[in-house]
């Protein structure tokens, strides 16, 4: 299956199902709207699920790791073997992304998706075997396109594997060394701003550390030269492996109807790229929060989304999807449970208003 | 006990085990603050339970009902009745609070504060025979002196119980057909704010019934010239049963160094009652949430308490509450079972930004 098979087969969510949700929205034994942005949240998973009563039991988060030949040009603060070091600590349960999926039932999924460090084999890690992480993609492309090919279809593959698991909302999480860099290269090629104006500080970067960020991107994108209208191209020449696989995973919950809730920056770059390649994919989308990471709501914007969350977070590995899955989770259960007014035998309002 | 008894064992919640929070969150393997606002919430219930590793098992949300006379006035848009048909929805589990706190392993405590339809016994309701009720405010004081001190203490039993029983966070929810009336009463008596800055639409009043609404309140407050100094002397004149056990709730949870989430306008109200007995209570309260019902901000700046979630919620019955324990788990959670960057074996920032 190529790419664009999987793109054929993504089709809009169901404006029936929807309507129906609308509709038993309103019998609810509650002031209709007093649930809020919790009940535009149940009439998009209804329609996600085709059904006015959805459910949501399985769910997943996938966090995919990758290092990045970027990282050469000294624009972040943290060593590179730190996204091998934090791989191990995802599987050893000790990360924020592992304790909160472990607390809200939520299946971890760590993705080994170019990790430069070599990490031996755990029965919980996902090795790709695509590549040891990008190049520096200020000498060239980061990747070629047969392995940003090979990266979004690892990712469909991943997020089919779930569905066919149980999972009605998948997650995303990503980990990798240098990944606000690659992502603020994607985001300006994919929303046409300048890289000042999608370059963040990432983990505390500096006014001076921020200036050479940016730089930094311009010139990535000065010397690849990414084709806007081809989120396969931007991905290769400016992306990372682990966002690849994420926009893969976007991409196959898009396919197989499942809910998708993005993490903050870098997962929101891995849906420019799904995006770009199918703008269905946004019926699927839910984004979890906004990231205290600049310019992250300049993503959200391009994609149409409102962000649930807003708790000054900026860790990246999921930690953001999690939380918000368990709003996902409060929405559907609502409108599925929740008795009408006529069930309860409950008096309704004495007027319209 | 009387509620001064309860006032005098209210201490502070415990500096030395936030600082040593604080330095343990410092240590986690992730960048420092980039959990946001997860990691001050994890230093407020360090803080309280007194420990640096603070646990988060058990969570009940206490959901007082009661009516209000002042639905004499017609500030309301649905029939008094509701409160008792609410109940028995709360009891079979079809309301919105029973289905989230049944998702979410929160523990629903239902009381019957007050409700004018008599109630048939259920063994899980609480019914406290103080009184089937308020008077109408705007003929003289809501309730007796005495029955809001026994709404108060009641309250104080409940939450001493719930600490007994294993509940490490109490949430709190209300149910009462013209409640937002008693509670902006409240607010403006106990903020100093007039009545127009404290009184909103409730569940769905046009522009006319508001201006209706607020000349109530005002006409409550000039009947019965509430003492701003004296929380009990609002509570009696302009407040209501299931605020009264609110506010006695807040109180028992700072008693018994308990987490306590306040859900919306209502309970927010009932915790300015908690906060004029004894400021203390600040300590102990996380605002969930803030609700669309008009001037919730008000009431939340004068606790000093910034709101977690935003969703546009304005149901009560403790929907907000529930939402945010969850929030109040993660956040414990992340601060007691992530690893250590010495556990985990991960790399620093190689610089102290």
């Amino acid at each position: 299956m190529s790419v664009a098979d999987v793109v054929a087969g993504i089709g809009p969510a169901d404006p029936v199902a929807r309507e129906a949700a609308r509709l038993r929205q309103a019998r609810l034994t509650k002031p209709p709207g007093s649930l809020g942005r919790l009940e535009e949240l149940s009439l998009q998973v209804a329609a996600i699920q085709g059904t006015e009563c959805p459910v949501v039991r399985g769910k997943a988060v996938v966090v995919a790791a990758a290092d990045h030949g970027v990282v050469a040009q000294g624009v972040t603060g943290y060593p590179q073997e730190v996204t091998a070091q934090m791989v191990l600590n995802f599987l050893a349960g000790g990360a924020a992304v592992s304790v909160l999926a472990r607390r809200q039932g939520v299946r971890l999924v760590v993705v080994d998706a170019g990790v430069a460090t070599p990490l031996a084999p755990h029965p919980e890690l996902r090795a790709l075997g695509i590549g040891p992480g990008t190049a520096d993609m200020t000498q060239g492309p980061a990747m070629s396109r047969e392995e940003a090919e090979a990266c979004v279809l690892a990712g469909v593959g991943i997020a089919r594997e779930l569905a066919d698991e149980g999972a009605e909302v998948v997650g995303t999480g990503d980990m990798g060394i240098g990944n606000t860099t690659a992502s603020s290269a994607i985001t300006a090629a994919l929303t046409g701003r300048p890289a000042r104006q999608t370059t963040g500080r990432g983990t505390g970067r500096n006014d001076e550390e921020l200036e050479h960020k940016v730089a930094v991107v311009e010139r990535a994108l000065a010397v690849n030269q990414p084709d806007a209208g081809d989120g396969l191209d931007v991905l290769a020449k400016v992306g990372g492996f682990e966002i690849g696989v994420l926009a893969g995973v976007v991409l196959g919950g898009a396919l197989t109807r499942r809910v998708v809730v993005l993490d903050g920056f870098i997962s929101g770059a891995a849906a420019l790229v799904a995006h770009s390649l199918c703008p269905t994919v946004a019926d699927y989308l839910v984004a979890s929060h906004l990231s205290a990471e600049a310019w992250h709501g300049v993503v959200l914007s391009h994609l149409g989304l409102r962000p649930l969350l807003d708790l000054g977070m900026r860790l990246g590995e999921g930690t953001g999807a999690v939380l918000a899955i368990g709003l996902v989770e409060a929405a559907a259960s609502c409108l599925t449970e929740m008795a009408t007014f006529d069930e309860a035998g409950v008096s309704g309002a004495d007027s319209g208003d």
